[in-house]
């Protein structure tokens, strides 16, 4: 069976939300593991020995102020030890974001992301998905945001975690059952 | 009073109308002259003369398969003859596009439009505007999509060009006079 | 044995250089066909069912003015056929590209043809490779250039075709071996 | 006279080197002031009034496993306060980077700054040099790299703060300058 770890920041819950989307989607096909990088920017030794061991790697962070937050980075820089020893190399890479704005910069996390995956050497998968933007597509549809690199939510503003748009949910959900066959079709 | 070229290829006319909105907008400051790219990639050696002779060149294209059009991109091939020359050094620059997803990769062809600036020594000024991505905003709003970089538009995949949203187009047309407003301020 | 296309748009005969080098890489290992971007953007109907029965396609294009040639970018519109029916999805894509500069923008143009490999749903796969950037690193070692993301080559703006960089073409070639290796271990 | 505000993360010293040869061609036709960002990311309620007083920001950082370094984006993120009011609207931007391959992804790192810069609504401009990049180039050439969008320097990996090249040097130094004659052109 193949492991996923999904390691993510979030600042007020609603990345963590999207997190455990892409998680349960993930844990429906491989063993599946969920690491929070803290308000400081660190995880654990034990979750550096989970990433060691993993598959696959799938990335999240809130877009702030066009890119991953400071957290995130902070743990991608000290990440710059593993990637001196090419200790990630050939493992499948993944990310996904949330942030307020349909449109904002969104892209510029992914590619970031997609970025640092490749300076590890990692293979990069996207959402595989069509986009839903036809004149009757409802926010609702599966990737009614219409992203490639990985996937995307968009939460307004004001909107606590509770009022997650459903659709960006199940499409992180799909993206992780995605994410997960794929490492599973490299290490058979 | 300055002069602003809007130069831009649509290839089923939403990235016209568009065009014509921001060109809307320069226009009630400045001079302002349209020149359309043409199916073959090709404009006229007037409207290169008119290029010459801008303050502000403002660029517009529709997002294809993750850029601009090849048209689009056939224009830009063409300007390296200017290039070589900095035949476009400190003149403003600035950028919109319009698709079919509320996302997708929109984000991208402003990014390029960017690149292709920056080669030629240009300024480049986005919308310099604030999202609108409360629960209360309408789609109709100023900057729905919440675009910095440059002017964004969605049209559904299957909507006309009458069926473009009104937000979006007096999103352009607000750009259009804040371009025309800072080649204004830069040339005074 | 798995089978790799290589396509790619050359205008001075630079990039199908490099083309060639990734091809022998990749030819080592798999089943491994070129195909040319003609000087119009067009391949033949055989090359677009060569690319329909490959497991990875490799993409190559010059860096012209800040990304892909408008060639390559007709290339990549003409793909939206295959697009709408998610053809390319699951297959290896990769890319390359020359330019004059030590940096100029090709990593704009990698990032583009990452975003296109995306829209296809496509698995992206890098170089692997550790940059050599030491003091005591020479121009041809295998990666001086530091390029993570796919292949790069860097040659002077006035160098012929038979003076480009030993290092870079080597590097061009080991890249093509990675891929066809990731191909391979997809499909076995 | 206008005022020019340089606001750095230095990991090891070389980013510190090149933000001070900015400075000192800014400083030749403005008022300029250096604003460090310390190990923690901060920087003092003394340096944010200088940045909000300030004509032209220019900002710089290490390329850090391709971006900007997590304090530099600790210090973006905490721009956030100042964004929601858009207090730095209409100033100028502009960024550079230093890194220890010639390519790597020291292009990630100025798009990432001018993807900041275009949030908080200011103006970028970017070197407007054209490249060094014949075959009789020399590595102490003016613009050596071929960068545009911003400032670049490459520093072997093993090279101390006084063994960087004197062309990445002067190159940071005539970028200054322009970066302040933007400044002052737009504030006559």
């Amino acid at each position: 069976m193949s492991k996923i770890a999904v390691v993510f920041h979030s600042g007020y819950g609603h990345t963590q939300r999207m997190a455990e989307a892409v998680a349960a989607g993930a844990g429906s096909v491989a063993s599946t593991e969920l690491i929070a990088i803290d308000a400081e920017g660190n995880i654990t030794d034990a979750a550096w020995a989970t990433l060691a061991g993993a598959d696959a790697i799938v990335m999240g962070s809130p877009t702030y102020m066009g890119s991953v937050s400071w957290q995130f980075k902070k743990f991608a820089d000290a990440s710059s030890k593993i990637w001196f020893g090419m200790g990630w190399k050939d493992k499948v890479a993944a990310g996904f974001t949330n942030s307020a704005s349909m449109n904002g910069d969104k892209h510029s996390t992914l590619h970031y992301l997609f970025t640092l995956s490749q300076q590890h050497g990692m293979l990069w998968v996207g959402t595989g998905m069509m986009p839903a933007n036809s004149k009757a597509a409802e926010r609702d549809a599966l990737n009614y945001l219409g992203s490639s690199a990985g996937a995307m939510a968009q939460t307004p503003s004001d909107a606590g975690v509770n009022e997650m748009l459903t659709g960006d949910l199940e499409t992180a959900k799909q993206f992780g059952v995605r994410v997960a066959s794929m490492a599973a079709r490299l290490n058979k």
